[in-house]
């Protein structure tokens, strides 16, 4: 989940028009948004989760998982796109404002796409009249609330797509299993870390759950279940984004850690200082001598880490061999992905917006 | 929230036997957590997170909610009580399990139902290898994802409770309305916690949203929902269903300051240090005088409270009349469901059992 630098996937040239979809996806997003302040409005009830949302979903985003959601809906032999499938989509965009708003409180995170992360900023809206640790746990309760209300909002949007009951009854348990692996994701992410170990099976695992599953391959999944596309069409797809969700958050985890945070708008120390347990920290003390060992077990997780203390780190990334072990893993993954698309039938404009997304998703610098 | 001390609606000989009804809800929700432990293991995922929601579901709880949406099942003409009620009444048990424990969060509670509150047991858990700070901050994330989780798996108890297409549709809209009362409520909860003043229809609103709607209004509407009541059906329980959550709301506001700890298995200082806005509290400061209103404004949300100061803020409710006239309110309001009940053409069965849930809820000491 935390890989949503930048802005990859703005090929207006597809065959799949992404840019007017992305559009699209945002207007279902905002309509939605305009109906609950109307609603919340009419009963008193506080503006401020409404357009604090609001503030949060348009201050950026790749709006990968809808987008990826669509493509699968026509990589399955739908037509057009309809207003329900976009809905959809926006659903899946609405949970993921709740799975970032969560995930920066669990993480301690102070920036998100450049600006203070959602219990940062709620914090300081009602720091007045408050002690300094009031408001921070006031600013933390609310970033917890406003992120469970993104997560009920994602279900009605969802609940009022227009879908045919066939749609829905095919789509809710991929949903529903996408959500329970992004939360055991979530899971093995936090008790790892700031314990990072040489597990690199444990970092796979989560990069898998994490990432692969839930930001690639079941939104693929959720549009082609909308589509009616069975089991079998579903793996094929799994084929090719698994790989590939692997290699992009595995390029994530390197743009965490050697990427120009001017481009990325992140910390190059966060990911270091809280002692993330990704494959890149598990191959580098899986390989490291043990006066390696030692220095990067006293700085990675180190909170009092420093930019000349994550030098020394990216030194023996370096040394270690695993910086290179990283980029082959992701090569050899981008080749399976791409090797699944020339062996797959799908149709030829949901083949060439997948390739290029293999490209861009692993070579990205954002 | 608030209010689930206590086992009322222990009505062995009421003509719907709710011990027997709750007996099967407690199933429902064990054997969807027996899955999902096999589902785990079989994937290698930890063990911990359904270990976790079991301890806290059946460490306590009356099922109030389940129960009420069985008997708006009943009182709507539902036949029996099928294993697919059961389980969307379950699943409102697995929600409500997620939303006391992101509340316990947002109080900053250490104790409910007796035990410590889920931030402060999983930080205990996790405390090895880890500096104090650092372990109290993942206790809040994995309670915050534990939270996560039964609210994801409160969706997938209702999805797949073999509801009709028809029945579906009908009940996603109410539970959807009534997830977002909740919400609503919290927020208002959150925002004016620590600043209560004299303004009792926000206490009243917060009282309005947070129980009366989402612990008794929309449970029934639930079960009438799934036996295909209309909204004119749902109205009339409303009639009843309203003016008895604020009874029941108002009830638990003067057990947080007046009740026996040993009874209620909560402290009697926690919501006066918090500094809850509850109508007990509102009603305090609009009729205080100058001197009374300062020492109630220096006391109530002091996180510094002790026994004395509370016994202090107890007098000053006495004397400003606040403790009476929310006896008062309980007393009307719980006349206004007996009417409702008194002019419905409810079955028999759904009334006996209603007007029992009225006198326990509105006079009971946990």
């Amino acid at each position: 989940m935390g890989s949503t630098r930048g802005t990859f996937l703005d090929v207006t040239a597809a065959p799949l028009d992404l840019p007017a979809l992305r559009s699209r996806i945002d207007l279902a997003l905002a309509e939605f948004l305009d109906e609950k302040s109307r609603a919340a409005a009419m009963h008193g009830l506080p503006a401020e989760v409404t357009e604090f949302l609001r503030g949060f979903l348009f201050s950026g985003g790749k709006r990968l998982r809808p987008l990826l959601c669509v493509i699968g809906w026509h990589a399955a032999g739908g037509h057009g796109t309809p207003a329900s499938t976009l809905r959809v989509a926006a659903s899946l965009e609405m949970f993921h404002a709740f799975a970032l708003i969560h995930d920066d409180i669990m993480d301690n995170s102070d920036t998100r796409r450049g600006f203070p992360t959602a219990h940062r900023a709620l914090a300081e809206r009602h720091r007045a009249g408050r002690s300094g640790p009031a408001a921070d746990r006031l600013g933390i309760g609310a970033a917890i609330l406003i992120g469970d209300v993104a997560l009920v909002w994602a279900d009605e949007l969802l609940h009022t797509a227009g879908l045919r009951p066939g749609q829905l009854a095919d789509v809710l348990p991929v949903i529903d299993t996408m959500r329970t692996e992004v939360m055991y994701g979530q899971c093995l992410d936090l008790i790892t870390t700031g314990l990072p170990t040489p597990d690199t099976e444990r970092a796979l695992a989560i990069t898998r759950y994490k990432t692969a599953k839930y930001s690639i391959e079941r939104p693929l999944h959720i549009g082609a279940a909308l589509a009616g596309a069975g089991p079998a069409f579903r793996a094929g797809l799994s084929d090719y984004a698994l790989p590939l969700g692997d290699a992009f958050q595995l390029r994530d985890d390197l743009l965490g850690v050697y990427g120009d945070p001017a481009v990325t708008g992140k910390s190059v120390l966060e990911d270091l200082r809280d002692g993330k347990h990704t494959v890149l920290v598990a191959l580098a003390l899986r390989h490291a001598d043990r006066a390696q060992r030692r220095t990067l077990r006293a700085l990675v997780g180190n909170p009092d880490l420093d930019d000349s203390g994550a030098d020394r780190i990216r030194r023996l990334l370096d040394g270690t061999g695993a910086h290179a072990a990283v980029e082959h893993l992701i090569r050899v993954r981008r080749a399976q992905a791409e090797q699944a698309l020339d062996q797959s039938f799908l149709p030829p404009t949901a083949i060439s917006v997948l390739r290029e997304l293999a490209q861009d998703a692993t070579t990205r610098s954002a």
